[in-house]
């Protein structure tokens, strides 16, 4: 029997209990052991609730009792998470936790102090929910040099994107909707600002790169700003708009963004609607590959955590995750990567085409029906900085947004 | 150092080499230690090929190198690799292989002898070619119960469909074309008759029941007898056709098939076009997933082996993959299996419909312009064994396809 604890008992810590009491037989005869819920660590307690004669509020207790191999952290947020899940694996604990914000921040560190021990510290639920990225990174694309990893990992923002594009609502509309169906949180700052994929892509990142890529370094636009005139735009041109998180080699360096982007019809993210994430990756000899699943929700996201504590019963006191140094690694400048811009400028697009063309160069003119007195215009491929300073002279912009591949 | 022995350098193994060459850094510092090819097995002689100073023509020469600790083999087909992998095992070597016949027939018994010896029998590349799927079972989804898994897991197959779904072709011409541009054979058996995915989907489906199931078991219809008409219907009813390889829980049973099918838009398959492989799978917990990729071709599926190998090196003499019993699974016999059926019919639906709702109850009429003297009807759900007695009583049935979901 392999005892755990559980830190936790929020939604993805209650979904944990409830996957390994629903498919505890299969469960264990792959761990090739009985995994045992020792403990639930909560400030609250559930009197209601059989979980009650497990539940205990203080972490040394966990940390003190050396039958527990393995710790799960769900509580999220830094702290006192980071300060338990050091302690547990000082202690001699394996830990698996579903928390990106640790993961960013800390990740580099608590990795190495496994590593030492000859523990593990696994966060396959803290990119992507249910989509297993984080292991195929780790041990399914190793003979590759991973040129690209472009993700639609939040799902809040890929449900109201996909709701303005397929039914022309506009921004405030379909925020109150998901906040009214529980998609987004009253503050949905985290989603809508990007802040949520911006620290998954930071994982991801320094997982390709082996370095530390710190969140703050990524530049991180959400979609408050996009309207559902931008979503005509995008059906005119073919194309619809996503929040990607994107990290791409240039030689060697890397580029990370998270951003709306206008994506078109041949792209596999294209189609990836509603809460549901997915990760496009492309590897130098694979090629093309993309993993898609539930991003979040209470058991997909518990079943990336219980399989984490699976793989780390297979392998007790046998480091197996990929290491990524406590080095940074210096970005590529959003000023000197490259791509086409698509521009939507006041007034009449014949009466400015001179203009625009004097500046921006050779363009494609768009007008969509039913938007009067404003036009749009692709650029051809030039930098940030170039478009930035172009942008600069021009007069009456209304937005910009980027466009992929 | 870890010398390996390549036996067969056709496409794969020639990509294996050239894998391992070209990533060389990445795959070592990711293994842990240097991957060496010592010995390519080859019938033929490659005199302007550095690789001919690795040549070696007899397969002893391998199973009696103690220095061998891992053997790739990629020559494809049942014997000799049968002979050779049993041999390679029980020498105390791990074998890696992208050979679906071998895994198919022998996969059980192999797994066995490997798990004896403390060795792996690993074969990502069998499946899918670059799409990590067998690892993800294995690895990822071990939380769940796998209640589907259903596949577009042949490239030449799916290209072919694309172009007659896209560009309204008929079959012959894009048989034609697909052999003339290299992603068709000149004998296309194997995959217009569906035996290449049948052999796949029996992998998956040992693997997600823990049991033998033969492919012989599985009832398998190939795109022969797809027709561009079909396909006209087909987007009449906003779907498309696919040839699918499915595997299904249908209580403690399994039911497994492998056929053309009518696939709605809002399926995650529908968009898996040309070339591309695509593995969909449902878990109790997880919910939907789907994996993508490329399911064929030399640097996808040498990527696949070399992180096969890369994992081996990482884990020998430890035996990690999960077992299937030599025990064969009955699978749910076809006829007891429910779904709904599209059917072409000769005459005028008018005329025929009285006889049509009094044999198939209600159904859903469909009339395609431009094709007269026919007409098409979708039954209600019922189960193959029900519509085969209707079908027998009806006159003039042109083609039915099974419609999925």
């Amino acid at each position: 029997m392999v005892n755990i604890a559980v830190m936790g008992y929020g939604t993805v810590g209650s979904g944990v209990v409830e996957v390994i009491n629903t498919n505890s037989d299969i469960i264990n005869q792959r761990a090739g052991d009985e995994i045992n819920v020792k403990y639930v660590l909560d400030i609250r307690d559930f009197p209601d609730d059989p979980i009650q004669e497990k539940i205990v509020h203080d972490v040394n207790v966990i940390i003190n009792d050396p039958e527990i191999r393995i710790v799960v952290e769900v509580m999220g947020g830094i702290e006192p998470a980071y300060t338990f899940v050091k302690q547990c694996l000082e202690a001699g604990k394996s830990v698996v936790t579903s928390n990106k914000a640790l993961v960013a921040k800390h990740g580099a560190e608590l990795l190495s102090i496994a590593k030492e021990r000859e523990l593990n510290f696994l966060f396959e639920a803290s990119v992507g929910g249910g989509i297993p990225i984080i292991r195929a990174l780790n041990s399914s694309l190793t003979a590759d040099k991973i040129e690209e990893i472009t993700g639609i990992l939040n799902g809040t923002t890929n449900y109201m994107l996909s709701k303005m594009f397929y039914e022309g609502a506009d921004y405030a509309e379909v925020l109150k909707e998901a906040q009214d169906n529980g998609y987004a949180e009253r503050n949905p700052e985290a989603d809508v600002e990007g802040y949520d994929a911006c620290r998954k892509i930071a994982i991801l990142s320094s997982l390709i790169s082996g370095q530390q890529v710190d969140f703050e370094d990524i530049y991180t636009e959400g979609i408050t700003k996009i309207t559902k005139e931008d979503m005509l735009y995008a059906k005119e041109l073919g194309m619809t708009i996503k929040l990607l998180a994107s990290s791409k080699r240039h030689g060697n360096h890397l580029h990370a963004i998270v951003a709306p982007a206008l994506l078109g019809k041949e792209h596999p993210l294209y189609n990836i609607n509603d809460v549901f994430n997915a990760v496009f990756v492309h590897g130098n000899v694979l090629g093309d590959a993309m993993f898609y699943g539930s991003g979040a929700g209470k058991l997909p996201t518990a079943s990336a955590v219980v399989a984490d504590v699976v793989d780390e019963v297979k392998h007790l006191h046998r480091n197996i995750m990929t290491m990524w140094k406590n080095e940074k690694l210096t970005l590529l400048p959003i000023e000197d990567t490259c791509k086409r811009f698509f521009v939507r400028m006041n007034g009449d697009a014949d009466k400015r085409r001179d203009e625009v063309e004097a500046l921006f160069g050779n363009v494609r003119f768009l007008n969509v029906e039913g938007l009067s007195d404003e036009f749009g215009f692709v650029t051809e491929v030039m930098t940030e900085g170039e478009y930035g300073k172009k942008a600069e002279k021009a007069e009456g912009i209304l937005h910009m947004i980027r466009i992929e591949g």
